[in-house]
């Protein structure tokens, strides 16, 4: 079971020799499996490995929900800043780029959101909020908050051009705990939380266990799957199968207390007839 | 072009002559795929066709963003009703019905959602919306309206079962341009708005053109993809080609005047790698 | 019972010689009441004067609810463009504004407001608004919108500038009933609606019956309440009695089917008190 | 400078003594301004306060949006729970309690306000929350919730009864840092956060300091003005005068980059005029 197929990759080049002991994996995050599929493309991957990121229980929540309440919570655990009134730039309005923009919203800031793909920029136009390229959004930002607040929801530490930040600083300092401060050349400030690793995991305590139970059913599920099916299964990257996606949305609302309806024959049969209704 | 595959079901069933004279059809809606999914599945389908619903230019925006907004509308201007503090009912999380819920939530209404599926269910929970059985929410809605108004955004006046509302009634009136008023036994009103027709065609303009100008170019570029790939194509049911919808995207960013970033080479290359990162 | 004062208004210029058979007025606006209260100040004002807009059962639900609702309604019934998306620019952050600014980022709108008083414009700032002078939000609106639609929900046809918008156009024309399009030297395009009078009044229907219930109670027996105190009363503009005001919420709460909870007699006496807690 | 009026109760308890001594006092909160009104009230106030919640810039601020995002971060912090698809009870919908329930409505939850007063009653469901005794709303909560999270964010550890809770539990436990776990007779569990103490103070970090900055500006200068007009203040309760409250926000705007509109001469005589538009 990887998150961000740091173990995988590691079984395809440090470690091959133990690719072969490997029945099958399974991948938690976006990140890896764009990684996995690129392995994939290549023709190197060494074993099937089920995309768990790509169950409808798994991404439309925890990427979404999960990560969008806890990066504002690690954000305000190591800052305190208050969020209304505050220009809040969010990098790209994937799943979880939508869960931070819509919880940044939902405390009171003015959301700006940067994007490489047209598709979801629309969404995020068409959704209340200003689309900019980030070196237009980089200087409004500076306008209203003055110093800026600098925090990574992605992967690892390689998301900010840390490097880059230290070099363009004439000094920096630790501001309080897991904030450190850059001052530029120009005299504004920068803050860099965490040291640039996932803001949510480092900050605050990751995503709440009421939506990683989610992802975690899909991994157990996954894994059993694999095991049941190690015979038929290929070195590809497969979707987790829908019937156990569903069954764990059932199973999520039934430990919520939500009930829901069923279709009663007569729908059922108007929704699959192509005769009806004319 | 089809709206609600009504001109495919009469080649179908009144027109099976004419079948042989079409090259290839589109398709509009989301109940108009559902039907010819259903043709296809029976190995009826007489010629190819490309659901242009499917694309996301399409029913990304058209369904959300334009049934939204012209739902509520057709409410507003057949009824006048002030929709804050509201008790609102939406059946159905699909794009449509998150669109509608979304305005009539963004207007001041508490939103009730009923589902059959488990998956947009759990959205809904999760978007903040109450979820329960139609049943249970007919309920609520009886108390805080006192009187219930009946729109229908699906399709056709076949979604509301009139001739049953008919006959529950011991008095019925024109209240209203547009709003038709049933006394029931009990003496509960309720409001049957434009005779159950599609409330935003019926009561107010249909969507705004600044969002079925996407459909429009879909439905017009897929157009010309049949006729130049007439050869190529099966007696199936097609999504756009991506190459389309992406482009549709592009360009409609374009009109609006919001420009995007673009990848680097070196951030292009990091998306593409697998060994970056560990 | 007065809107806008221009009774009043009239009665104290063209027909001074009626002012004596007046026993009371009652004032609906916000713009009645301040041109009131400069009567009042000059000495001049003629009797008594209750001033219903400034009821909470008046001003917190009427101007904003159903000012947000029904100005909104006008600009789509006179135009139908789609809000989502759109830049949208809101004059004033008083209890109407926030009315129309809150409706219009409920339907997806990116919302810009401008003010004059600072106390507002942080209120506007906190509630995640974008807040900048005029100039540059129409700076800003021609960016993302491309032509301009002004809508005025104020008060007559004089708050926005119509001759000097009709001087600098080089051409006019009814783009659409009730739009008149400006076309600018510069090629671009300036819509007004509905001649520039109240867009809510002149294009939809006012405000719901819903919410125009609590105002013209208030009215109703803010009239009864002057012809009983006829005689203590002096040539002022009074509030609408708080009891009268606690009076219309509960009963409307009561209309709606909402209960409360009351304070018991022990919580009564905490918060009376204040030697509790220490 | 009291906050609760805990100093000042103590000065006319225990040491009345030193009442004498006492030129002025200010006071930051809601429940400390009600306390001091009763013992105005009573004739029994040693010496004037100014009542610094009543400012403006303090309680539409602080208690809003501090109260509301830095209880929020208290739950959190405490809890790591999911908001999002949580049904959330808010009592009451003063400042500080639209403050909590916007907030919590922004991270998802479905959002339900009790009130013992009509008009706060009647904007939160004008605002689309559901309004209802608490009697009936601690019972939806147990459907959804399952377990019941009780947080305090008012005053002190007196407005949860909590020896009456423990009385009712058959057994408690830390559940973990901060949270008791009551386990009722009905097998039901109760988690208590904070020991029932201002749960922003005890299990997060309190207010921002972005919004605490026009509270300490309301005291410091309320502060200088009782100084400089000790002579002429009674023993009342007094407002901060509005130019303190005013410049503030203007000081406020300046610092966050925002600027705004002045009337023009011709506006500012249009707003006075009482004979302009008819």
């Amino acid at each position: 079971m990887d998150d961000g197929a740091d173990v995988i990759g590691i079984l395809h080049s440090a470690r091959r020799e133990q690719l072969g002991d490997v029945i099958a994996g399974t991948e938690e995050t976006t990140t890896g499996v764009i990684r996995l599929r690129a392995l994939e493309r290549d023709g190197k991957l060494g074993f099937p490995v089920i995309a768990v990121n790509e169950a409808k229980t798994k991404h439309l929540f925890d990427n979404r929900y999960g990560t969008g309440q806890s990066t504002i919570d690690g954000i305000i655990r190591s800052t305190n800043v208050l969020l209304a009134g505050r220009t809040f730039v969010v990098a790209g309005y994937g799943w979880c780029g939508r869960g931070v923009a819509m919880r940044a919203k939902g405390l009171g800031a003015h959301v700006v959101v940067t994007e490489v793909d047209a598709m979801k920029a629309l969404e995020a136009v068409m959704d209340g909020f200003q689309v900019m390229p980030m070196a237009e959004a980089a200087e409004i930002g500076d306008v209203f908050v003055t110093a800026t607040i600098l925090a990574n929801t992605g992967h690892f530490n390689v998301e900010i051009d840390i490097p880059a930040l230290r070099s363009l600083a004439t000094e920096t300092r630790e501001a309080r705990q897991l904030v450190e401060e850059f001052t530029l050349t120009n005299g504004r400030k920068v803050y860099l939380l965490a040291e640039g690793r996932l803001v949510n995991l480092a900050a605050a305590e990751g995503h709440p266990a009421q939506v990683m139970d989610m992802s975690f059913a899909n991994q157990a599920l996954a894994a059993e799957h694999v095991i049941t099916n190690a015979a038929s299964l290929e070195r590809r990257v497969y979707d987790v199968p829908k019937e156990i996606d569903d069954e764990i949305a059932r199973l999520k609302l039934a430990t919520m207390g939500v009930a829901i309806d069923e279709l009663t024959e007569e729908q059922a049969a108007y929704l699959a007839s192509w005769d009806e209704g004319t």
